[in-house]
């Protein structure tokens, strides 16, 4: 039984001193996602005007893949030893995205809103994908696909507000 | 083989003398229910404009809908022993649904007079949920889930309209 | 936006200036085939006797059958630019089909009053087969398709009352 | 590790002198809903006659039901803290379904054995949801559907012995 | 189109000038199930120990539930007229549900937080029940259910801590 | 490449000079499992009756049985390397299996004719168990479910002509 | 009861005295596609070769269309009123598709002797399509889908054997 | 008609005076498996600790399996013209197997009682194979099935107090 | 081995010099069908405005459509024995389908040339019918449906312009 | 707690001084299956040829057939108290399969180097089933379901050497 | 809605002055992809041989394939700010893939042919990926898993001309 | 036919002269997990204890996913033209994974003993990742996606043995 007591070593990083610097950055991430998926819901809920129904459906799409990202990067961070924090208080302080106001709302301000935040979450991390290579090329793949599902999304939601494609 | 030909009895309701009332209760949503299913058939076929597929497609899933609660309203009636009459004469002449103009309608037009329907038979509905518990809470709870549903459509309806979400 | 005024043109008929006439076939089809819906429904919820569950769950597939043959005929006849009435006082003043008792019915009664019912419809509608047929093809291989169901239902209800296969 | 011996606690009932009696409203519904799936395989075995196959394909349905909503009412038990008994020999002695006799049954037999056997489960559940409603309005929710699913049943039991649907 | 811009209507409450007591009610419970979700998560993420893989994984199956009944409870409050509030600064300051520690938690210790947490939800909300019964059925009865599925959780999480079932 | 003109060899019998019997008993229980295959669909296509329906409906489930259990069987016949017959001028001379009228043929005859049959193809293949056992258990195997499934069918029909079931 | 007695009428021919007629070629139909199931099966048991496992999946694809072209041939028949018969004799003595031996087959030799069956059957009912036409539009629609599909499968041969494909 | 009332044979047994004998097996059998099917619900509602939910999961799918047995083991009986009894009294007094106490279970308890159980339903049963085979290849091949399924859940369970694989 | 030197014979055609003309026109319309697919494509990637999100979604299932109308026409060509030319300089030269600009496109815009083109495809093909039943009625059964389907297209598209429906 | 140290029976073998011997003959099937299943993959890899692309798809459902008989196998081992080796070592050192070379293999050479292999799997466990029968009917009756798998997979894949069917 | 007015911005490239140069890298992989799938059709259309069935369905697979991977490669270009260009005037002039004889070919031939074209398109691809990187990870990402892809397929097809695996 | 004897050509490497190497890493790597994919089985069958059950279960998604791994891992060696070896004899002398004792092993140490392998496996090929990344980045690709898989299955044992998460 003693063996037992002897630790499953963790993943050792390539640039192994920046263990704790990935782990922020994955952290980082999280609070972004989980806070586009409860503005998500907020929109889903007060989305009005003649495009509301679509809107509000593709909002639960766009809901249920913030979701599965955040699980992603989550898992990626306790998977390197780095316990996240992903609940209410630590989300709203460390959030980088601003909230929306609590009333109806309509369906072309609903988009430009969303377009805008998800742009900005997804800029921040592409910003912070090759300092992370160094360290941790797992870690770098996880990232560039979670900076390319939001960059389609950006575009999804950029055509609905008349930009270009 | 004489004794199958005694009675399986009806359900006893707590207020037995309402037996007929609750059944004409039931055939009056009943009516309501079938007559949006067809209405919401006819707007299917007419609607026109720049939101009309969605529309198009939003109809035939509360077609689907109304079609199972009117089935829900009709069986929890014939359960009790009153046979319901869902016959086209009688819900053209029963019904309180007004019909719509058979012609080519605009989206936003189609959603406007649809959520002015559905909110009336929710109303409808709605004020003889007290009445029909005292006689029978199964009953009540079956017209308490019918009112739940209509009322959210007359929320994804409403907003389409550009009202308060 | 003024090229957007311009009209996608309609499907051209054959022979176009039955347009109408075809339409008013097609108007005709639907109502009877909306009627059979309420009706199968009415006798879902009121079938009794020894076969009663059998002819209760036949009856929904039968119902869905004719809801989806009336689709198909009305949309046939709204993309030839002819917009049908299949609300409930255009269907129980035009409809051929006979209403039924509003009382508990026994199952073989049931069966033959539909049986009857069926053949009539598909009868009215293959008497105009041949003329729709110098109008519009599409519009005959539509109805070919309807009577040809309705046929082989009106064969299984016509065998349940033991008449020759 | 001490805080864990603190317990989680129970739900408090509206009426908390009543957990002993709702617990034993549960428990005598579930007797004879267990009771109602041991007889329903059964009469799937020794079901005979004309109608056989189809009462014998039916009766796999309500048994699957009585099963389910055995479950649920087990279930509602045991989470507001009273352990319900759903083995034989509390179902034998405390059950109020009367068994049937272990030879071939005719279907419209079994068919009316059954009806009656139903619509007394159902009478004697639903004379207890209004004093259970005083003291646990979930509990109460949770047999008023029970209660609707038996009469629901009692109803297409009761049609096929030709009785008024 | 002037008609349009006539409202459709908002559902009448049984006693209308309740309707914001009854948002808010409704508001509460959004905030604690939405809470419940990231409580959940972080869980999810930070469980250790012998049962952690069933606990890692039963989690998910609570979250899942929890994000449904508060798009439930959100839904209803918007179809009553009520615009709730779900973004993290709100579920940060309004939220009853306290945070749980961030570094790895052992199987029971996780399994005990939660269920107190879950009980203390199911306990708030089901205070609330009668009061708003007596003002909307529809939302009592959503309420119920709510109640209910807490409830249920709450045994299925005592009973892991070794509590009277 | 010489190599591969040398055979994979056969499956070696237990009782190796009885390979030509095993090839024959499989041969013919195939021939009465196709003829039974041809006759369930004939009267599929002529049953009439109350209960007509039902049976035309299970006698799709038979015809589905027969033709997987006349698959296995011709199956293993040419894994041992004896090529078995299934075209028609072989059933129609080596089948055991009584064609039916053609005419319309009242229910309760349909399951009775049937099940005479049934019960005459079992009994030839139960004959034949012991023999061919001795020369090889799988085959054996093989049979033995195929008598089992045969003897089932012959249940679900007898009772439906009122026998003990 | 006695109105029960009086007939569904069967569907009326464009060309009623031609019922026997079309009976008569739906009879014909039927025999060969029955022969080519048999056939298919017989050569699923006993291709050899290199491309004997691609052929033998092949062939079931094939059976299970020929199965179903021969269920809806039959059923139009009975719909009209004409029960045809088949039964093994009568594929054995009415079919024109000609037996394949009773050996191992080499695969193109099996899509070779398949291919010219196929043809042959595809012609026959080709060159019956116009009088069938002239009698009934519905026959004419079934058997010309029955045409397309073997027509499509003499293609799906025919490029095996290195034909024009 | 006559000939209807002529029976459909029974099977006939290998050892035909012994139908009463392998009868009387299978009814043994199925009191065994109903009692554990009631056992397993027992233990699914009253287990607690640390491993509960797991075991909880993993009851009902054992639940499952004996109530699926049972049906195969009855059909069997009702096959060779043997009704079984599968009610409440009849289980509760002729079952072998002991009821366990009602009140919360610790899971290794809840494993180890429940395993004694089914070893000791599968040792009698695999006690009789070689009698029932004598008589009915058929039956024995159905309840080696059965001691095969039993004897794995047997591992399953013993696995869980720590026994020898 | 000689005899699979010989061909199996192609499908022969009622007027059977027209095989070339039948060829030609299927490939005329496999060129339109895949030329809609290409730019039905272009306009999913390339639509803005309000309405983009939804006409994106609904593009797609009109490529999925064009693509699997175009296989059924390639295929009829080569079942006949012609070999169509789908590859991309056929395709620009021969398809009479204009393309669109390569810059974004609003959402009302896409709609009107999209409904324009698949007019006109539909066109050309319906002139085609009658001279292509003369030649071979399957042919002319598969290019009724192809334009039963681009009429319906027709349709969804020329209502969201605000057509009449 | 004391009970619990009670060990849960092993099954009683019927040959009870037997265990060792079918526990070793289990072993020796599991070692052959498991290293089909490696050279089966293997040769998926490996295998060219104009036949390789089917060869390739169907190796992945041979090795699919071999994991899961590998697994019945294993665990019927441990249900009667053997624990297997099923690891690298032990299956290279124990199976008596031979490796075949590492290369690229034509089609037809890797499959009847497969089928040599599997027809000595099937014979070597064959040869057992007489003395397994004796001691343990159910394991005859695994074993014998395994000889009959391997054997069929020997015909599929023996026909495509072009050996006799 | 002057906000509105205001751009949700492109993705900024980690290189920004090469969004040009990324885009016509996308656009180039685009075209040859489309016109791979046009060939996969037509290859699909007019492949003969022994191996013409199993080539035939392995050419769907391929083409479902690259209509992805030209999807996914289009909507990254467009994500990016830059609309590539599909349409068939573009392909057929700026594909690099070379088209097929319009006739029937031999599968050995297709199957070659084809290999060929795959291996020079994935060389293309992979031949830019390091400088694509330089600009944009996210887009080296793609690309990247399109290399693979058709390497893979340029196996499948390499073996099957008898090439080293 | 001259030209199909030209190879299809190999996929050109970025680095030419390490075919051979990155071959060999893929080797190493496909060693390594079919190696796990064994011992998981081994442990599955031999695993006890209270935790068994859901450890049982767990091993066989990990071996699911070993299996799936190991495929993609050699097929991209065989894609560059690199042939595997995953045949027993080279599994157990190449593999880096020491085998397990074979003897009923404890939850725990079942835990403990794969986690320390598993994550022996994903250090190998991470500390290859960089160089296998300058020849051939689609390697890269997939051993990036295989170490992730490693890692995180590396974690949730981990958890398993109360490591920090």
């Amino acid at each position: 039984m003693d063996t037992v007591a002897n630790s499953v070593q963790l993943p050792p990083l390539d640039n192994p001193n920046e263990r704790a610097a990935v782990g922020a950055e994955l952290q980082a991430a999280l609070l972004d996602l989980i806070d586009l998926s409860l503005i998500g819901k907020q929109l889903h809920w007060s989305v009005v005007g003649a495009a509301a129904h679509g809107v509000h459906l593709f909002l639960d799409e766009l809901v249920e893949q913030w979701r599965e990202l955040a699980d992603v990067v989550a898992e990626r961070a306790v998977t390197l030893g780095f316990i996240p924090d992903g609940q209410s208080p630590t989300v709203a302080s460390g959030s980088h995205v601003e909230p929306v106001e609590v009333r109806s709302l309509h369906d072309h301000l609903v988009v430009w809103e969303l377009g805008r935040r998800v742009a900005a979450v997804a800029e921040r991390i592409r910003q912070r994908l090759a300092p992370i290579g160094a360290a941790d090329l797992v870690t770098q793949e996880v990232l560039t696909r979670v900076v390319g599902a939001l960059e389609k999304q950006q575009w999804l939601l950029r055509v609905q507000v008349g930009e270009k494609a």
